[in-house]
């Protein structure tokens, strides 16, 4: 075969995040396990965003470097028989040698799922952050538009200083209801650690009304960690594409 | 307080349906017992619908009659935090004393849920059938028309006979595709044991091309058990509203 890209589809509950780590259960090992059982090889698989413990993926990919035999197509029939029920292969085909799934990625798209009405919701327990509390989903949607742009997300990023720059590039950032949920997307060139999360916090506190839009700008603008909001829960938080 | 209305979500995934059975857990007895801890009062919940093992539920309503002093929206906030976290209160009123969730009902409306795609999803495998084949939705929609209005749906219906008419009026029967899925809805003022998932069975075998939507005429014609489908499985069942 060669070069194969997958796209993956996984229910985050279980892992400790996409990111290999010894003794806990991770979305890359599960997948490197299947991938071993199928080929007998040893193979890395190189992930386009490494979520984190709890996040969940519809459109999350991969690439792997293989000499089997197989197709893409059996590769993907193969991977579903083995895999665990929480996740899944929804696509895969042979790309060239040189694509890499991190760094070949142009944008990558996150999607938060809150559940904006009293009750909490069984069916929606394990995708959707609960908030009782009316949300002004028309303040928040004001928020995300000072977002957009490049700009230095210090405010928002975990410990990420030491890797490099703190600069990131948003090419979309939305908020709408519909129904009963609050949805919130984004689209970047990249994140810093808990970007999206810690994005949604500081809409949360707009949407509750703790804030104004326009505060997310001042967050923004003072590049300081301490300023944002807490980090939302994992379980809401989706990677729904990646764009190469 | 008199007669307490309550509208339910739940999971049905760990239950062994609705109904109390000695030995399993069941969603009448997790709500009676809630209601328990919180009055004091031994109460026997009254369902719209008995559903299924493993049949969900958005819109299952259930009364009971309480002395409590407790106004619907504290009995709804209090149930939340003690039920287990697959059951929820979505809404509370107090009724008249005569309303009776299964008889006062004149309808109630079920939604199936089918994947279809090659690919099974990780986020769905609780909610929805996977059927990988491409389903001819067309078909499918033809052959529900043959179910509306009222008709012996013995051949629909588990082993119902000894408890009286087979006849049921269906009043909408709908199959539409919407994205990766298939959905399809029925409602009907009462349904036999199994109906709505014996009929989705028969429905399914249309989409796959095995029979002609109007064979469904045919075996509804025969009023016989054995000419139907097999079920289709519980997990893509959601009972989502009764109209009273």
């Amino acid at each position: 075969m060669g070069n194969v890209r997958l796209v993956l589809e996984y229910d985050g509950t279980a892992y400790a995040g996409f990111q290999i780590q010894s003794g806990r259960p991770t979305v890359q090992e599960a997948v490197e396990r299947a991938i071993h059982n199928l080929t007998g090889e040893d193979v890395r698989i190189i992930g386009a965003g490494r979520t984190d413990a709890g996040v969940h993926a519809t459109g999350q990919v991969v690439n792997f470097h293989t000499s089997t035999h197989h197709g893409p197509s059996t590769i993907m029939r193969a991977l579903n028989a083995l895999l665990p029920e929480d996740i899944a292969v929804v696509d895969a085909d042979e790309v060239p040698p040189d694509f890499h799934a991190r760094f070949s990625a142009r944008s990558r798209e996150y999607r938060y799922t809150i559940l904006n009405r009293r009750a909490p919701s069984p069916l929606r327990r394990h995708t959707a952050l609960h908030v009782p509390q009316p949300l002004d989903v028309e303040a928040m949607q004001g928020a995300c538009t000072y977002l957009i742009g490049t700009h230095d997300f210090a405010s928002f990023g975990g410990a990420m200083r030491a890797e490099g720059t703190t600069v990131r590039t948003v090419y979309r950032a939305e908020c709408w209801r519909s129904g009963d949920l609050v949805l919130i997307e984004m689209e970047a060139n990249a994140y810093l650690s808990r970007m999206v999360r810690s994005i949604v916090g500081t809409l949360l506190k707009v949407g509750l009304g703790r804030w104004r839009p326009d505060d997310v700008a001042a967050v923004l603008t003072a590049a300081y960690r301490q300023r944002s909001a807490p980090v939302a829960p994992a379980h809401g938080l989706c990677l729904t594409r990646v764009n190469y």
